[in-house]
């Protein structure tokens, strides 16, 4: 068995940990049958519940961390547990022992050990973090999402190079457009960064699937494929986005069930109604991704389902499996030629 | 008749203009059978349009403005036109002829032509762009969209005290809280703007009402009633907040045109999803509003209809009739008293 299939997984990080990590985990087998999953986290819970498992176990090592790291738990004290369930996750990976790791918990820990543990592939300056959002039309990969709030131009043409990757090899498309997200679609719009980064862009070896300036509503719309902004912005955005989805469920919720004739209603039309709610569900949004570490590195919600979890390994997997560091590494020598070719010209 | 029933309107700007602004006026005089409204734009065109209308007739006055601004005509480029119904129209403010401007048009021209002719209310170091978004909690103020993408955190408060006055004079909250747009609400969340920014709410007249940081979906969730952040942060959070409406709204349409059963579905709970269609109907938000200028300044959406139109119309006499800038040099002013003596003790 080749190392690029083994997962480390805390098991610990997560409201329904490590209950919900581990039914994720056999959800995940179904899919993954060849995978193996080393499992960190508190042996005393974690045996019986592996135990239990009907294809888990067989695909499964369980690894003793005394640790825990709380959600509400500042970076800088996560920092200095060395035996918690995420950094010996983190630490298996550093090691070569698995390509990926897989964590529910806290998202400032997972972000800061993975960079500090796992450091940035050579040639990029920031890890970004990614995640996936419905639109109009299909899926859209939006980043960067709260890694960065200092970041520059190169930042964003590096973000850029990395969600077009994220989106071949997540999304499988094979020429995902990119869109730089703005106040306005015209070339003068924005700040010197941004104007800077969509220059750099429109000369690049991605500049065919470059589309320029994208705004807010482009997200949904599904203008492109990939949306590229600063994590403060991407953060908002994200959030935004996912607030308003919410209301109108709220809202539809409380339509049908307002009266008899509503509810006849809703059952008249409830398989379209469930195809829209499956659509917009947040569970298959699930999974986060922290680019440009030297490894694979997904973040699951907090508050994920095991669905939600095993959505999250889905996408760690699919960048296992694709070789995604690798072709980032390629894709950023090849922007790096094409600038340095430019520049000298 | 006081001059503070006055409205300028710019008859020319938006898609359907001028059919689209008289028909929004003729609504808008079924509310305001008092005011008077300053109609600028092309004689030929306007005469025959109001000539037609039952009630407008009697309450407007038509002036000619021979020059046209379009929509995607640069600011530097309306600022030059001397006799367009836009430039007109804010003059009649300017002069005291009346007391606010409503236009549909170019978005950048109308505020770049306020800011330069009514110039900012005193204590105002740049205007702000603000506009009412749906919540589950009812609506809400989102401020800066764009006025602004510089900005420091005195901008920060200043858009704070005429965001809590906007929530008062046009949603009728006696006691509007507010939230600073950050990317985590915790206290050491985000850059040092924003956390000074927080840190002079904190010790200002409006403290009891400030909430702290809210995160994106703090928007839609109806957390505050008005939420403060930087022009290009608030502006994708706006359009990424209606384009998931938008979204929906398309998925449910295609939902219930799916077949026979879903439109029967859509006939018995069609009640309930029209009300659930007018509480998110664009229409219901429209009228941006530019606070802090010598004058009431209303962009009504590009895009929009009569009864949009009217709306906007809606906001503007609300804060004329308010005395809206009277209240904001107030609230200032208190707000300076109140940190100049925190800062002397």
């Amino acid at each position: 068995m080749s190392r690029t299939h083994i997962l480390a997984v805390d098991a610990m990080g997560g409201d329904q940990a490590p209950e919900m990590v581990i039914a994720g985990l056999e959800i995940a087998t179904r899919r993954f049958p060849q995978a193996r999953f080393m499992i960190f986290g508190d042996l005393a819970k974690l045996e019986p519940l592996v135990t239990a498992t009907k294809r888990l176990r067989g695909q499964a090592t369980l690894h003793h961390a005394g640790d825990v790291i709380s959600g509400d738990m500042k970076p800088t004290a996560a920092l200095r547990l060395r035996d918690s369930s995420l950094r010996r996750a983190i630490d298996a990976v550093l090691a070569g022992d698995a390509a990926g790791v897989v964590s529910a918990g806290n998202t400032g820990a997972l972000l800061a050990l993975s960079k500090i543990v796992l450091k940035t592939i050579p040639g990029i300056d920031r890890p970004a973090m990614a995640a996936i959002a419905p639109s109009a039309k299909g899926d859209v990969v939006l980043l960067d999402l709260g890694a960065n709030v200092v970041y520059d131009s190169r930042n964003l043409v590096e973000f850029a190079v990395m969600g077009e990757m994220f989106a071949k090899v997540v999304l499988g498309l094979p020429a995902p457009t990119v869109g730089l997200l703005n106040i306005g679609s015209e070339e003068g719009k924005g700040d010197e960064i941004l104007r800077s980064a969509a220059a750099t862009l429109r000369e690049s070896p991605i500049a065919g699937q470059f589309h320029g300036f994208v705004e807010g509503h482009d997200i949904a719309g599904g203008t492109v494929d990939v949306v590229v902004t600063d994590g403060f912005t991407g953060n908002v955005a994200l959030k935004t986005g996912e607030g308003a989805l919410k209301l109108v469920g709220e809202l539809l919720k409380s339509v049908f069930n307002s009266g008899p004739f509503a509810k006849m209603g809703y059952l008249l039309a409830r398989g379209g109604l469930k195809r829209l709610k499956e659509l917009l569900d947040p569970r298959r949004y699930n999974g986060a991704v922290f680019l440009g570490l030297n490894g694979v590195v997904v973040k699951s919600h907090g508050g994920a389902d095991a669905e939600g979890f095993a959505h999250a390994v889905d996408v760690a997997m699919d960048m296992i499996t694709n070789d995604f560091n690798q072709r980032i590494r390629d894709g950023l020598a090849a922007m790096d030629q094409a600038l340095l070719a430019e520049s000298v010209r």
